[in-house]
């Protein structure tokens, strides 16, 4: 049963549609005689340490809309990982206030957080009920199908590379775009969401998953180059040698660590400066570009994916539901396709998800380490929405009879 | 009389809605019954000295309709300069396919170069009517109120920095956001439309039309970020020192320029790089994020301002009626605010705007030179578009009372 006080909290990098889950989360808690408030902490569980918290019961459904449709976390996030000292200050907390379900939404990092959370609740004999409700733009939850929050970010990749290409062709050279993704690469492979025509960019993209060569990317560059006049590519920012260390370190001069112990790796256009200039410099192509997507890829206010908003919604729905309903005190909501295209959920083990990471299967990369693959593509299109804008081309066969240079 | 053949083109860089004007000014002149053909020229000027043509007047309705919604010129573009040699051939050309009729849709740059041919053409005693059809994202022309392609780059900019506020405000730091333009500040300023709540960012604006001072920024990042415990700041890539050196040619080893002498801004990193590095060793703090919006901004799929796709579609219509109408040989298709919101269009001599600059004016300017008016707000709102998405926010009255922390 769904009683008593429900604590929800936001933990890591925000998304687009991370406040879909706040509000389904508080909106069907709340639809419970049982539940008599629906808390928000302030700042992920640095919030519950600091018993900074929000009275979500008394939210307009209406404000309550507005801001599921406002990007990126509205109760703040944390980056914080809590160890044993910690987990004991946050149980102070939940006992002094009486909240026995800790709705918590968050990826990788914050369900291993809640993993801790609630284990340390079984040990301390606390009758703590925690739901983690997943989101990650980097799509790297094991189980899940896909995450919340990564359809919109695939959509604004898409959308940057369809738009970029076009760019490229009309002042033709190389572009370079560098997309979020420490470990695994869907987010950068969701640019060749940006392909109508066949001649399309991204014409390459490169993956965490496949180790890179700044040798066989140079060559790889100059092959489409030489072929089509020009060269789009999408390139993560998690790339690295062969013995995985990161491209983006050997130049940085100091390197910034979170508390997960994470490399930080966006903020900085300094790994598409580097694969610009090795371009510049080992081909002699003189109009080479690059840009960073940066805190735009999962903030941009206005870029959402249809599908994506009603799961990350449902996904907070069905959290509540799962702790009105399932016989399983802990657990994580997660997305299985059962159709093309329709999902599930189901309530997962928190351990199958929790501190994991998934990465792109092979079947959803190229041979060459370049590309993606019809299967990928067949994975990532019903996921970018419903009305995802068209390009159009003019008709390359209306030539005009040239009279002079015959 | 618009009779015989008609050229069009488009130059310098692309916008999200340079393909309404190209398409405004074909299917306008395809009504007169006396135009025989409507040829596009492939990548500006260049694409007439090579004879490289299309013939629009063999185009679908629909086909040219999904065109005018695709951002980037699809006819593709130049950055060429013509001198009277190249002058020449392009007279050789149009004599040869008997054009009387010249729309070139462009900036200051391809303004200049047209003001250039349309002399060549009297001196030269050739009947060429040309018209000149503004685009910029910098929104630098003179006589304009405003220029086609400035509000949607505005709408993508005010999309973004909305966005990283909130993105900034659930992981709190600082956060700098490099913008382009490079001598007109527009582009950047309009980072102000992210603003709905009074602590909103982007709480300080450096525009290329003030000196930029390192010690004076970081003064001003450090008190913002006192106050709210974080910061978000909108640069120009175009701010320099007072001697007018940019700041961004102060670390790079090599400067590349167009053939319009314009050095290469866009495409790095490096500026945001080098701010982000100031702040965080001179003022201690941290979390100190860098983003370079870059091409996006220019070419993003789906952001567009409905006000801009309007008015873009039709001064590529009125060069069509100007040409038809207007005893005036040749000119420039201007836009000038006629009402709250309401604009007019009228013919202005190419000499008005060519190879001319408009910077923001002082009025739009806040004194402390890091910020905007009320006026410049004034002006920005309608052009961002009749759709721009709303953020909420929890409330924050709704504090529940600490038990442990009193």
């Amino acid at each position: 049963m769904l009683q008593g006080k429900v604590l929800v909290a936001q933990g890591g990098g925000p998304t687009a549609v991370i406040n879909q889950s706040l509000v389904g989360a508080v909106l069907e808690s709340r639809k419970f005689s049982g539940v008599e408030h629906v808390y928000g902490s302030l700042h992920g569980i640095s919030g519950i340490v600091n018993e900074n918290f929000l009275d979500l019961t008394q939210e307009t459904t209406a404000n309550l809309e507005l801001v599921a449709g406002t990007p990126c976390s509205a109760l703040g996030s944390t980056r914080d990982k809590p160890n044993p000292k910690y987990c004991r200050e946050i149980f102070k907390v939940l006992k002094a206030h009486e909240i026995g379900t800790f709705f918590y939404i968050g990826g990788n990092d914050s369900s291993d957080a809640l993993k801790i959370l609630s284990q340390m609740a079984i040990k301390d004999n606390y009758d703590l009920r925690c739901i983690h409700i997943p989101k990650t733009i980097d799509n790297d939850l094991p189980v899940n199908d896909h995450t919340p929050g990564f359809p919109s970010a695939a959509r604004f990749v898409a959308s940057a590379f369809a738009g970029v290409n076009q760019d490229n062709m009309a002042l033709q050279g190389v572009y370079v775009g560098v997309v979020m993704g420490r470990h695994a690469g869907f987010l950068t492979a969701a640019a060749a969401g940006a392909h109508t025509f066949k001649d399309d960019g991204p014409h390459l993209i490169y993956l965490p998953e496949r180790a890179f060569d700044m040798k066989k990317f140079v060559g790889d560059v100059k092959r489409v180059y030489d072929r089509l006049g020009r060269c789009v590519i999408a390139v993560s920012e998690g790339i690295h040698d062969k013995k995985g260390t990161p491209i983006i370190t050997k130049l940085s001069k100091t390197v910034e660590k979170d508390a997960h112990g994470n490399v930080q790796l966006s903020g900085t256009g300094a790994l598409a400066d580097l694969l610009t200039d090795a371009i510049k410099v080992k081909t002699g192509i003189s109009r080479v570009r690059g840009d960073t997507f940066g805190y735009l890829q999962r903030s941009f206010l206005g870029c959402v994916s249809d599908v994506d908003q009603r799961e990350a919604r449902e996904v907070g729905e069905k959290a509540a539901q799962f702790a009105n309903f399932s016989d399983r005190p802990s657990g994580t909501v997660t997305i299985h396709r059962v159709g093309d295209y329709q999902v599930e959920y189901r309530l997962s083990k928190i351990e199958a998800v929790a501190g994991l990471t998934k990465v792109m299967a092979d079947g959803f990369i190229n041979k060459d380490a370049n590309g993606v693959t019809p299967k990928f593509m067949d994975y990532l299109t019903p996921l970018l929405g419903s009305d995802m804008a068209r390009v159009g081309r003019l008709d390359p066969a209306n030539k005009v009879k040239k009279i002079l240079n015959k």
